[in-house]
């Protein structure tokens, strides 16, 4: 009986436009037609005018045009903040001869476009978590606690979006296009935890979105992007149809330093090394951490965002030995209020 | 036969002018005459036009005249970056009718005044290795091994004090007041070594300073302030002669996420809680760390030693499970390049 | 007929904590206790974490508390950016012998506390009218033509008061510390309006402050403070009763880059030497000015207020060929959207 | 007798990739062969980690190959600090049947690779000044007075390249390839002094670049790459043999608020609009500005060449009435220290 197999390639990046490491895969035999999704993590701010995601997904979108890739999903968050390295992550799946195992997989789904009225609000969540029951199909995957990861790519609201609305007669969530981007995350992240079954999709209101962060998911990460209408969904999870040497398990810190969490889901997988691992960080909203003050949220010349990959990624890096790691900020309901999820993909082939 | 004890406490500091809880050990007993030294983290950017560290020193020299307390070493650093959380550590020392059963000791010494042309050079190596040999012994401990932390402040340069040595017809080794802060740091850390016993004396020339990184110490930390000629030197170590449940031990760190060292340092010292981290970070002056590049010195926006501070205590409090960790940057000559010594006191009556 | 006289004087600051130049004018003869007010513009981030403002205020306090002066209105206000020189403002009156001439007259007021459940409503509003009128009275300045800048230090809400206030079972504008800065400088800057004849005072509802910026005054500077309960207010103005070579003028600048107003105001006041400049500047709202868009919303490395302070002192040090001006950012209602006011104090006696 | 003619277009971008306001140019019929540069001002911090400028020349070269233009300089300068506006200017020319009217001149060259070992000493002054004569031949201007603008894109070192020299037993100018910028800049400006006879070559030793400012040229704007290896020259200047509307003059501001010398050049050149402002600002190094203490050289937060633009882009602007202006940093030996030359094209045939 054949199974699917899953490639995870992690690639060093010279800058936001050094993509000849992938291409390096190609040529080394990676299949085209197998690659699925590219997540990145090139050495912007991270924040509103961080243009080394756009100048790395136009290097990605030419190179796949180059080399005749298929559809891929492509991911770019900014920050490497300390020592965390900038890196792609590739990946792909392909068919097998081998048994089923039990292994690392990787499925995806893409939304239909969303309606600007429905964005930061219930019917984003709906959307988002019937997408993610797509993706956990194409992945195979069939119950919830299979699933480690989600990275959502989703919409936000432009000037014109919110006008053609207007005209329609209805109202959208926000009229700041900033702000729609954390709505639109944090929707999303709330779809996430419908279609785990973290959340009641009925314990959710419109009014809850970036406001009531009990609700979350301890396994969605999602970023909002000006290129696209619908919902980009990668599920990665643990499939009882493929085979290979990758494993994937996850984490919820509970807080910026809670390493204690993380160190019990890598001992839980047992023997491997580390192929990739990947984060949401975020300040304590509360600016407490464990009873002590921080001053994240009052320094006006540093981000937030990019205080707390910097902090989240030293001590990741600390407890991993690694510091090719795809931290993440911006957590709206991704994890705890001042945590977020952890999810760590191993190859248990080698020691 | 009577002893010294050490007394440390860590203060919660809400803001650079709040001295509120050091007034309350005041208030709570502590004795004003026992206190020798107060290193602060406060939460400025650590570099040049961190006021920060003046406002908080003149709080406490506002607060140490009008309680009427001895002459007291005021240490400031700026910068808590990420989570770490802005503190005051007090150092004090009284004597004691309990046997001596070695202890946390805590040594203190202050350098005539430096001559402007020594400044950075083996002059100023000497006269910080000599203070640090009178700040052992008035610590009471007798052998380098048993040093694990030497905090020196140290003077620079000023426009007046390059002109007064202009006058007398000699050079200096700068005549740009910034550059003289890490030249006098670098010295001084290096005074600390040829003391300890980790580098010879006569393998250090002038051209050394701030240039050959492979000569270090792994106990020294150093900052420059302009408001002193001379030298403030605390030697922290293990005394004979001392008592109560204080320890001190030492790590140094091979590179920003080698948590290793600091686990092995802190397994030997056995059973206790923590009292007090005591830090150097710095980015790795290659660029790179591990093989993986990192963008801290390429980062215009963000100062290489914020960067640093935030990623190294991140990895620090991951490992300690505490944010209020005095992690200090500009590290010339203290750690090896792109890593620095880290002090731990634990409290061993503690569980 | 005797007269009132006000006493400008501008003082270098070479830093936050150097009032030299200030304790220098008493030694030179200034009387202590004609000095109502002084305006400093320090060297921090004019942010949340611009503790400059603090340590600056706290090196008064002393120096007026040392040399016994009376009760001073001290206004700091953070940012030097660009080539704006640190600096203090010293406001005096004193009895004159000499005839009343028309000149600038300097008046003050201070309200009664402001209940929490008022900041940023029209309560607030009101209260700032009332003190406005009272300090032109104080002033002798009779017509609101004749008023050409109104600073007003206002209070903000803590948590404390936050609470204080849903004790009594009512609600504040806000529970956000931050918001409350300037709900409170937009509310007071309102009040001036309404005091000065600008706004009606029943076109303003509570929705309006920080929401309807139509509304606005050319003539109020406002800065919250955590130090105070009420609101502190310098008017300056032309009075018939004040003697002196001082004048006073202002314009309001449109947007950015309207130095043809300010060149209108300065070349209506005819000769004289310039001694003081007071503006407010802000990045346009619109994200556009003159058709072109700017990025100072955008980026999130540099606050936009340290963009418009840099920029608009660009503008207005090119046209006085002086960069010892008071620039503050923060406008709310304060000129009109991405515009501000400026006042101009010429010694009239000086060609 | 027929004549060449300049057209200059100055274009908005929305973003570093957005050229679709140029690829309109060609639409409307502007010949693409005519095309000899583009000087871009991109919204990135115009530091070390700025890849707005590599983002916006790469979205540049695409459009260049698909449209098929020739050979175009490409120089894009980071930094639209304040309300400077993100904008794209092209110059072109194109042969003309009206008669010669004196007019703006447009000229270009490019250099042979530049030897290692020759960046930043008098090698490279000589190379360039040759190159400027040669663009001033191409573009037929005889006096160096004629010239008012000279940008000279260089090279820099590159770790490879230092090794090369190295390997044939030269030493490089230094090691460092941040500082190789500076020295690249710098004596390519003394090689454009040299070229217009502002310094005499043989005042200029090695040792000056970078550190004798008192050399200057009142005309020079550089900019250092890593993408080529010898030189791209183009020369503004008014020749006799071209004709249209367009017309050159320059100032040389002495310092950051040298509004004055700026009006002076623009009322010289009579009535006309503006259209395009071209200006190098920078720091004064000495700290201070007309006896005035300023901040940029001392604050962390913010790069000094960031607060120079914007600063000087506000004096600039408030004087022109036009945030469309190109304020590049960076100034060595551009204009003389704290100040920097500004160019001004005006279209005479509107009022």
């Amino acid at each position: 009986m054949a199974s699917m197999r899953a490639v995870v390639k992690r690639v060093a990046a010279a800058s936001p436009d050094d993509v000849s490491g992938v291409e390096a895969l190609f040529d080394a035999g990676l299949d085209l037609a197998s690659v699925v999704a590219v997540l990145g993590k090139t050495e912007g701010n991270g924040c509103v005018n961080d243009f080394t995601r756009g100048f790395a997904t136009r290097c990605f979108e030419d190179l796949f045009a180059r080399r005749g890739a298929g559809d891929v999903a492509i991911v770019m968050s900014g920050g490497t903040e300390g020592a965390l390295s900038p890196h792609w992550t590739v990946f792909a799946r392909e068919a097998s001869d081998e048994e089923p195992t039990r292994a690392l997989a990787v499925g995806i789904a893409r939304t239909a476009d969303l309606a600007p009225e429905d964005l930061g609000r219930r019917g984003q969540v709906e959307m988002v978590a019937e997408g993610v029951a797509k993706a956990m199909a194409d992945a195979g995957v069939e119950t919830a606690d299979d699933v480690h990861f989600v990275q959502v790519k989703c919409p936000l609201l432009t000037a014109a979006r919110v006008e053609e609305a207007s005209r329609r007669g209805v109202t959208t969530a926000t009229g700041d296009t900033l702000k729609s981007m954390g709505l639109s995350r944090g929707a999303s992240a709330l779809g996430v935890a419908v279609a785990l079954g973290e959340v009641a999709a009925d314990e959710i209101g419109d009014a809850d979105v970036c406001r009531n962060y009990g609700l979350f998911s301890g396994r969605a990460s999602a970023s909002a992007g000006v290129e696209l209408g619908g919902h980009e969904i990668v599920v990665l999870g643990m499939g009882e149809g493929w085979s290979g040497p990758l494993a994937i398990d996850h984490a919820v810190m509970g807080d910026a330093i809670d390493v204690a969490s993380v160190r019990e889901a890598r001992e839980r997988m047992g023997e491997g090394i580390l192929v990739a691992a990947l984060a949401k960080a975020e300040a304590d909203p509360t600016g407490r951490m464990r009873g002590r003050r921080h001053v994240m949220l009052d320094d006006s010349d540093i981000s937030s965002t990019r205080h707390a990959r910097a902090f989240v990624g030293g001590a990741l890096a600390g407890y991993f030995g690694e510091t090719e790691i795809y931290v993440s900020g911006g957590a709206e309901h991704q994890g705890p209020p001042g945590g977020g999820p952890v999810a760590i993909i191993l190859d248990r082939s080698q020691p």
